[in-house]
C-alpha cells in the first residue's frame, strides 16, 4: 500500500505516524509546500517574544527523524498541483527546482491546512503588514523588528493570537494598539466574559479600539499610518493581521471532494472524504460539536493531532472514530488565563436551549495560600440540566478548571454532577469544594431548586422596562456607600432575617451582595418565607460593575 | 424543627448551612469541645512552616459569624458525654464551668470527626511527642519551637502529613527524619511510586528510614531519643506522630449506633444512620468507594464537607445523596506534588481485577515552555477497559491531570475515551496531546491492540524465574553504555527495522527505551512483523532505574 500525505504540520504528520506503527509494511511518502515541517504554531508568539529562545525548539521534527523513526519520507518545498482522483495521480511541482512530475497513491490523505485571511484593503499587500501562520512569518516578523526597532504597533483582531502577539509585542517594549470590529475582544467569548479581559489588557497599557475597523493602510513603500472606518488614523510601524484562518481548500475543491462550512472539507468519523481512498485532517477539514452535532470550523492544533491519528488508523483498519470537539480553546495574556469550551451563552441561545447562566467568582486556592479569584460563566440547559459550555478568566488554576469542564461535558455530565465530584484538596492546590464543584451547586440551585439567577444585563433590560423589582443589596453599609446598582436598597444580611418578612410577598426581588454567596443567602430567606419571584445577581455586584461599560452601550 | 450538631468543624458546619439554606424556621445548635472551629485542618502544617503567617486565616468563621450569616448557635468547649436515642436527649457538659446540662433535639447530626493514633510506647505521654489535628495542637508545636529552638525532629508516619510536616520544619530550618514501619513512604500510593518521592525527600536533605517502628521514646521529663525496634537510637529534640487518624465514635457506639470500617459510623446515602432522626458526616463516617462500592473510611475535609451538605439537605427534605468517593488525594512537599485517586495496583489485584498497569512519563508543557516532567501510574480493567486508579508524582501541573483523571473515573471512562477528549492546548499550559490523553492511549494499546507492558518488577521476576526473554535497548549506544538492563541487547531504533527479521518470531521479546515511546516503536515493528509475544517496559529505563532499589530487596 502506498500513502500520500499532502502537508507535514500537525495533521499530516500524525497521520503518517499512526500508519507506520500500525503498519510495517506501506509505503508513506509527505509533500508540503513549506520550509519548515512538523511545527508548533501555537508556539510562533511566544518565539517572536523571545520567551523561546532557539528556533530549533518550535521545529524538533525534521525530515530525518521522520525517515529514521518511521521510515516515512518527507518532501519539503512540493506543491501538490492536482488530484485525479479517478486515476490516483497527483500533479506536483519541486518549487526548489520547478520540476513538474506525477505520483500515484492507493491511499491520498490531504492535510493541507489553513491560511490567514487576507483582507481586501488597500495596502495589505506592503511588506510590514505580518501574518503569523508559519515560521518563515515568524522570521520575518523577528527580523524586522530587529532591522527597525520600531514603536508601535498595530495588531488586527482580538482572537487568541492577536491578543498574544499583543503581550509579547508589548514584552519587547513595543506599543501595542488592537483593533476589533466587534464591541468586545475575543470574539470566541461572551461579551460579559470579554469585559475582564478588556480591563485588563488597558491595565497592561494597550491601547483597544473596538467596533471599528481598518479603511486603508498608508505609506509609500512600507505602511506607517492605519487609516480606520471611524475616520481615525494611527501611526503604525507595522501590521499584524489576526482576523482569523480559512482552510486551504482549492486543491480539494478542483477534485471535487465535498465541502462544509468555510469551505472546510467534509469528512465522516474515520475522516474520510466523499471520494473512496481519499482522507482528509487537520485545519482544512470541518469539525462538528460534541453537544450540538453539528458541523464546526475550529482549526486548533490538538483537534488537528487527533485528526491526523485517526485518518492513520482508518487507512490502516484501526477502528478510531472522530467524536467530535467542544471547540476548547485557552490562552494566556500577560498572568491572565482565557479558556473556554462548549457553547457560549450567545451561541446557546441561538441554538435554542433554555439556557441556565451563571457567573461563579472563587479564589483557586485559599487566600492564605496565595489564591487568586477566577470567573466562571457557565452555561446549562434547564431541561435537561446538562452543562453546555463554560469560560473562565482568571490568573491561576484557570487550564485545570477548563479541563475538568471539558471531561464532564464530555461525558454528558449535568450540573448537579459537579458537586460530587472528589477532586483533589490541598491548600496549595485548591479550597475544600473546588470553584467546579460551586459552579455545579451554583447551576442546580438554579434549575432544580428555584434559586433563580439574573445576569446583569437582564437585570438592566428590567430596569429599562420600568418593571416593579425591589433590589436589595446585602453587602454592609460602607461597600453600598461605595457603589451599588441604581435604586437598590441597602439591608445588610445580619439585619435582614427580621426585615425580610415586611416585603410584599407578591413583588419581584433582585438580591445581590459583593460576588453572589450572600445574595444566595438573602434569596434564600425570602424564597424560604413564602416570596414568590427572588432572582441572585450572578457574579454580584462585582460582576455588576465590570459589565458597567457593556450595558450601557 | 431542631436540630442539634455535634462538631463545628468542616461536616458540622456544613450541615448546619445547608439546613439554614434550605429552611428559614429550624432552630440549629452545634456543639464543640474544642476551643476553636470550622478551622482548615489542611492549612495546619503550613501555618507551623509560616506560609501562612496569620492564625485568624486557619479559622476565618467564629461563633458570632454562624449566628449572624445563618442564625446557628454555636457553642465551644461543651462536650456532649451522652446520646439517649429513645428519649432524643443529649447530656452536656460544658467544659469551661463544668456544669451538667440536657438538651432534647428532633434531629440529630454526629460530626464529631477524627482523633491520631496514639501508638502505645513508652514515653509517648511527654510534651514534646506532638500530634497534629487541631489549631491548639498546631499553636502547642509552634511553641514549643519558638521557645527550645529544636534542631531534630522525628516524625512518625510518612502520609500526607507527616510528609508536608517535614517541608514545612525543613524550612524552618530543622532537621528531620522520617520513620516508616512499611518498606515504602507514602503507604497511599504503591511502592513503584513511592520510590519517587523517596528520592526527592532525601535529595532535600531528609533522613528517611523504612521498615522499623518506634519502641521506646527515652527521656526525663522530655523525650530526647527514638529508639526503634530494629535497635538505632536516633537523636530528637521533639516528636511528631502522624500515623493515622481514628474516628470518634464512642459516643456513637454508646448509643449502639452501628460503626463498619475502622469503627466508623454507617450511614446510607441520605447520611442517616441505623437509628431514626440520627444522622452523621465527616471524619467519623464510613464511607464507599464508588469504583467498588465497598466501605472504606478515608478521612478527608473535602469529604466532610459533602457529606455535612448531605445531611443538611436530607434533614429538611432535600433529594440530595452520597455517591461514594474515590479517595483522591493530593500534597506537595517542597516542589514536589503527589496526587492518587481511585485504586492502587495493589488494592485493584487484592480486589481481583485483570489489572493493565501503565507508567507515562511525560513533561507537563512543552520544554521550551519549561515543562517538567511527571510520572502517570494508570491502572484499567482490561476485562472491561475502566480506568481504576491514577498516581501522579510531579511537578506542576499534577493537580490539573489528577483532576480530570478523577472526573473521568468517575463518570465511568474507558482507557479509550481519553485520547478523544477535547482539553484546552496552548504551549504555557500543556503539551499538543496532554499527558492525560497519552497515558490512556497507552492503556488503550494494552488493552485492545495487543501492545503489552511489562513493569520493572515483574521483568525482573521473568529474569529471576530464568524465563528465555530476549531484551532489546533501542536507545542509543552512548545511553545503553551508560547503564541498561542486565543481558539486554543494544539495537538503536535507527537500525531495528532491518535487524527486527532476524530474530526468532516465538521468544519473548521485552523491548524498552528511555521512558517507552521508542521502546512502543520498537514493539509495534515486531508485532507488524508477526512476533507473538512482545512487551514494552512501562515507563522505560528512566522507571526501571527508580525502581532498583526496590526490586533488589
Amino acid at each position: 500500500m502506498k500513502v500520500v500525505i499532502i502537508g507535514a504540520v500537525a495533521g499530516g504528520t500524525s497521520a503518517g505516524a499512526k500508519i507506520r506503527r500500525n503498519d510495517e509494511n506501506s509505503e508513506i511518502k509527505i509533500y508540503d509546500m513549506d520550509y519548515d515541517i512538523s511545527y508548533s504554531g501555537c508556539g510562533l508568539p511566544y518565539y517572536i517574544g523571545e520567551e523561546i529562545e532557539d528556533r530549533d525548539e518550535l521545529t524538533p521534527r525534521n525530515a530525518e527523524f521522520f525517515k529514521k523513526k518511521y521510515n516515512i519520507d518527507v518532501l519539503r518545498r512540493h506543491e501538490v498541483l492536482k488530484i485525479d482522483a479517478e486515476n490516483k495521480v497527483l500533479t506536483i511541482k519541486n518549487l526548489e527546482t520547478e520540476d513538474i512530475f506525477y505520483e500515484n497513491y492507493d491511499k491520498l490523505i490531504i492535510a493541507t491546512g489553513a491560511k490567514p485571511i487576507v483582507p481586501d484593503i488597500k495596502g495589505s499587500e506592503k511588506s510590514n503588514v505580518f501574518y503569523l501562520r508559519n515560521v518563515r512569518q515568524a522570521d520575518d516578523i523577528k527580523a524586522y523588528i530587529l532591522k527597525n526597532k520600531p514603536k508601535n504597533a498595530v495588531i488586527v483582531g482580538t482572537g487568541f493570537i492577536g491578543l498574544e502577539m499583543a503581550e509579547n509585542l508589548k514584552k519587547l517594549g513595543i506599543h501595542v494598539t488592537l483593533i476589533e470590529k466587534l464591541n468586545q475582544v475575543t470574539p470566541g467569548l461572551d461579551s460579559d466574559m470579554s469585559v475582564y479581559v478588556e480591563k485588563y489588557l488597558r491595565s497592561k497599557d494597550i491601547d483597544i479600539i473596538l467596533g471599528d475597523s481598518v479603511y486603508k493602510l498608508n505609506g509609500d513603500s512600507l505602511v506607517n499610518e492605519v487609516a480606520l472606518e471611524s475616520g481615525k488614523v494611527l501611526n503604525a510601524d507595522f501590521i499584524i493581521m489576526s482576523i482569523g484562518v480559512k482552510p486551504n481548500t482549492e486543491l480539494a475543491r478542483e477534485a471535487f471532494i465535498e465541502l462544509g462550512t468555510n469551505g472546510s472539507i467534509k469528512v465522516d468519523t474515520k475522516m474520510m472524504t466523499n471520494i473512496k481512498d481519499i482522507y482528509a485532517c487537520g485545519d482544512c477539514v470541518e469539525s462538528f460539536s460534541l453537544i450540538t452535532k453539528k458541523p464546526l470550523y475550529r482549526p486548533l492544533g490538538s483537534t488537528a493531532n487527533k485528526m491526523g491519528r485517526i485518518a492513520g488508523d482508518s487507512i490502516t483498519g484501526g477502528n478510531l472514530e472522530f467524536r467530535g470537539i467542544l471547540g476548547t480553546g485557552i490562552f494566556k495574556i500577560f498572568d491572565m488565563a482565557v479558556a473556554q469550551t462548549g457553547l457560549t451563552e450567545k451561541e446557546a441561545r441561538n441554538q435554542g436551549f433554555n439556557v441556565a447562566v451563571c457567573h461563579n467568582i472563587k479564589p483557586d486556592k485559599p487566600k492564605y495560600y496565595h489564591g487568586k479569584e477566577m470567573v466562571i460563566k457557565a452555561i446549562a440547559d434547564k431541561n435537561t440540566g446538562k452543562l453546555l459550555g463554560v469560560q473562565i478568566v482568571g490568573y491561576t488554576g484557570v487550564d485545570k478548571r477548563i479541563d475538568v469542564f471539558v471531561t464532564a461535558i464530555t461525558f454528558g455530565a449535568k450540573a448537579e454532577d459537579l458537586f460530587h465530584l472528589d477532586l483533589a484538596y490541598a491548600p496549595p492546590f485548591s479550597t475544600t469544594k473546588d470553584p467546579v464543584m460551586y459552579t455545579g451547586m451554583i447551576l442546580d440551585n438554579e434549575i432544580n431548586k428555584g434559586r433563580e439567577l439574573i445576569t446583569p444585563k437582564i437585570l438592566n433590560e428590567f430596569v429599562k422596562k420600568g418593571k416593579d423589582v425591589i433590589i436589595i443589596d446585602g453587602r454592609v453599609s460602607r461597600q453600598y456607600e461605595e457603589a451599588h446598582i441604581e435604586g437598590a436598597i441597602n439591608i445588610p444580611q445580619a439585619e435582614f432575617r427580621n426585615k425580610a418578612r415586611k416585603f410584599d410577598k407578591n413583588k419581584i426581588f433582585v438580591t445581590y451582595c459583593n460576588k453572589g454567596v450572600t445574595g444566595n443567602a438573602l434569596q434564600n430567606i425570602l424564597i424560604n418565607n413564602g416570596f414568590k419571584k427572588v432572582y441572585n445577581l450572578s457574579g454580584g455586584h462585582k460582576n455588576y460593575k465590570a459589565q458597567i461599560i457593556k450595558i450601557d452601550k
